[in-house]
């Protein structure tokens, strides 16, 4: 590990204490692109970047002095000359269009002559020839089909810093595909991920256990890059490196003295149900008398592999370890937020209120048309117990209501309004969780990574994030999702196959729950499927 | 670093230190393919393995449980099991051919509408649509295009130990390929080469120096696999670890505790002129004298990984390193065997005996035609020489008795023969390195390595290897190749474009003298161009 002291070293660490309650952001130095303003007088204009891009793209193995050239250049662009260094990336070292046609021709009358070459032994020979040149001519193809700009991204993995700078070029390309979705961007997106998917191979990958021993440079990394549940001060990042705690890192050799993914576990005798458990409540159990291992964050430090499941591989590699390491431990979960339940929520809500203020209009004439896309979010039971709770109703419905009272997270000081909230909450959570899905996979994109590992939905929690960001994304809900060791293979083909998400007979209580009160309340009105059981969301 | 002390972990240094002369060979273990003989009764047959080789080959994402089950499968096969396993995997999971087909065809039907496509803003909006579909048909042919083994080949290379085990498959491949030379094969081959280059990226390879502190487990493979001068014992080892002496290896994560290649670096006061002043001359250089780093070992330890270049990096990063760490040190180069030579020079000898043999039976009726072929391989001085030095000549040619000398290693031990060629070994020597060239790179293999890597011939060395083998592969002759930090992207590129090979003065008076001299005895005969100015070994 490289020990990369800077005086900054341990500036966040610092700036974290005396700010307890600030979210760090990553240091300034590694924020892939620079803003707009402030460009520096002394740095090139992109058309020297793009003169080094044009050497180093053109040559069969580029020389590494412009290989660095292009990337101190790229680096000191502002945020517009990076684009156009982009822009020319992909459009003019694109696929060879006319070159791969001309051998598509070729090919395929070689193709065809093969097919109908006759018997006997000269025919034989003649088809171990055929067979030779196409093998030969799916090479040529396969090489003309790459980008011009496939060696050139080869050439910087391989120079030293070099898959550093490809990231932040990737960060800066999906800033830009945001704002520009052009087709040969896109491309290069795609091209760079699948390259990046190839070169970040777990293989490369090391498994590193971070302890409170490692170098401040590191450390501070991990302050600034966690995401899940944010490191307030250096007792809080002491905790979480000590006794009963367990933070693994995967590194590259690229890339040192920075994991590109790291995981936080605590030990405990059971499977924790807040948050609080694990951050705050002292002491430790014993490390001897755990038997629960629980992941309670995982935080990727790289934007610019986005997309690239390396907390797949981790998790995999840190279950090995432990249980080689502690036989003790039965119980592999997870104690998980779910980012999108509040979001997804509300946008239930919104979409059911106009939808129902539509049918008012219409005076009903809609009725036959209308009901299949309308549902009732909220169950007899829990509209009256909303209603209840809330003084000034104004005649509103118990979804209006619902929807006014999420708008701020002052519901969570008020013990009656809690208590009315906690049941629908919990079932719909239920049921965002273990139903909706988007292209067959689950919506909530934590739900999704722990699923097609092979992990499987087993307890929702009421209050178990009570920080204001919990409240805002989850109504303060987490979830534990469980990985069987004995069926995490099974779990993860059955989701990734055909979607099936694996629950307990706890969570299917909740859903179960939605189904049997709401047969009986539609049942009042009409006779149809409860629709809510059809993703909306898709 | 793996610590993975088995019993035998010293056997190979106590075995070597027994038997001082002996050449180590790699532990049992490591060989890559068991004999043919003494299969194991209880191992699976090719059967099974071919068995989840289809389970593994099949799925979108094999499962770990089915490629381990592969890999142990595999690793327990005889000769012919791998063998059968091979082809089954070469063509039963080949290229798809017919789907090929069918996306080509769509492809040249989308190209040339979009090619017809006219202007105006709406022609301009179709564009950029049949742009969309281009990319995304060049995306789905490159897919295509891959072997249906190609997501095998990665899912391995994923998995614990894969990376390994594909290593072991290559080396079974290339010996399979050595007597069964198939389009199917020498196509897995060579894609599952290109594979390997991108996976052993040097970005994905750690720098480590191995020093007597590491574990037994560590060095007994650096004696094991120390290809260029054997290491005989403890002390050997000792000596080549300490003050004065560096190792470097190259490292892989996924094959923790053994190096995928190493390097050996002497620090002297000048450029060491034989090996025997590097490995046994007491007491070394102190460091801080030392102006001359000489590399004069590298080996690589798996041959699987044949053909893959793994050396030019470690040779960068090290230069790079010592350059940071050693500011005394001026000199870069390398004392190096030129394993061609005799062989060539032998080759050389034959062939131009029996062209002799053939003019004086045909009594030179083809003068005119075979004297662009034969050329006299010793000068005047040198016949003259060679005769003295013999007793008993028989009336024979130089030639043929510098053939019947080369034919044992015993002339090394007569001061009057050794002196005798000294001139002409010498002298063929500059030449062999120097002019001798197949497909426009140097014949020689080391000295193609280098020279691709931007080093210049500077010195050859009488009497540098007295050993049995370097006497038998270069009449004892070693090479200094010197990196001159300067023009190492110079000459690199200039023998990479125009096969460029630069020497220093002192290998040009060799190589002159051969040429005025030859030319002078030439004239005797005729005019024309001397002929072994041209390769005749192209």
């Amino acid at each position: 590990m490289t020990r990369n002291h800077t005086p900054k070293s341990l500036a966040v660490l610092l700036r974290a204490r005396m700010h307890p309650d600030a979210i760090p952001s990553p240091p300034p130095q590694l924020s892939p692109t620079p803003p707009l303003t402030d460009p520096d007088p002394a740095a090139p204009p992109a058309a020297s970047v793009r003169h080094w891009l044009h050497a180093a793209a053109s040559a069969a193995s580029p020389a590494p002095s412009t290989l660095d050239s292009f990337s101190d250049g790229y680096r000191s662009l502002d945020r517009v000359g990076r684009r156009e260094v982009l822009r020319s990336l992909a459009i003019d070292y694109d696929v060879p269009r006319a070159r791969v046609r001309d051998l598509m021709r070729q090919y395929m009358s070689v193709a065809s002559a093969a097919a109908a070459g006759g018997d006997g032994a000269e025919a034989e020979e003649g088809k171990e020839g055929a067979a030779a040149a196409l093998y030969r001519m799916e090479r040529g193809l396969r090489e003309a089909l790459r980008p011009r700009y496939a060696g050139f991204l080869e050439a910087m993995n391989a120079q030293p810093g070099g898959l550093k700078l490809l990231a932040v070029l990737r960060a800066d390309l999906l800033a830009l595909l945001g704002e520009e979705n052009a087709p040969a961007l896109r491309a290069l997106d795609s091209y760079l991920k699948e390259k990046l998917v190839t070169w970040l191979s777990p293989a490369a990958l090391t498994l590193h256990q971070i302890t409170w021993d490692d170098p401040a440079s590191l450390l501070e990394k991990i302050v600034a890059y966690e995401a899940v549940h944010p490191i307030r001060n250096l007792i809080d990042l002491k905790r979480r490196l000590g006794v009963g705690r367990r933070c693994f890192g995967y590194f590259h050799p690229a890339i040192p003295g920075e994991p590109l993914i790291f995981i936080e576990v605590a030990l405990h005798k059971d499977m924790a149900a807040s948050i609080q458990e694990v951050l705050w409540d002292e002491p430790p159990t014993p490390e001897s008398e755990a038997s629960c291992a629980l992941f309670y964050s995982i935080s990727s430090t790289q934007p610019g592999l986005s997309g690239i499941n390396l907390g797949k591989f981790l998790l995999k590699r840190v279950i090995d370890m432990l249980r080689r390491d502690m036989p003790s431990v039965q119980i592999y979960a997870t104690l998980s937020p779910i980012p999108g339940f509040m979001q997804w929520l509300r946008a239930k809500l919104a979409s059911q209120i106009k939808l129902a203020e539509t049918e008012s209009q219409e005076g009903n004439s809609l009725e036959g048309a209308s009901s299949t896309f309308r549902e009732s979010i909220l169950l007899p039971d829990e509209e009256k117990m909303i209603h209840d709770a809330i003084e000034q109703a104004h005649g509103k419905q118990g979804s209006e209501l619902l929807q006014d009272t999420l708008k701020t997270t002052q519901w969570v000081k008020s013990e009656k309004l809690s208590a009315a909230l906690k049941s629908p909450l919990m079932r719909l959570c239920a049921r965002y969780l273990a139903r909706e899905k988007i292209r067959g996979k689950a919506l909530d994109a934590v739900a999704n990574f722990h699923l097609q590992n092979g992990a499987m939905i087993e307890r929702i929690n009421w209050m178990a994030d009570q920080s204001e960001k919990g409240i805002q994304q989850s109504g303060g809900i987490m979830v534990n999702y469980l990985y069987r060791l004995e069926n995490i293979e099974e779990y993860a083909l059955s989701y990734s196959g055909k979607g099936l998400v694996h629950s307990s007979p706890s969570l299917s209580q909740y859903l179960e729950q939605g189904i049997i009160s709401a047969i009986g309340y539609l049942d009042q009105e009409d006779d149809s499927v409860p629709s809510f059981l059809c993703s909306l969301w898709a």
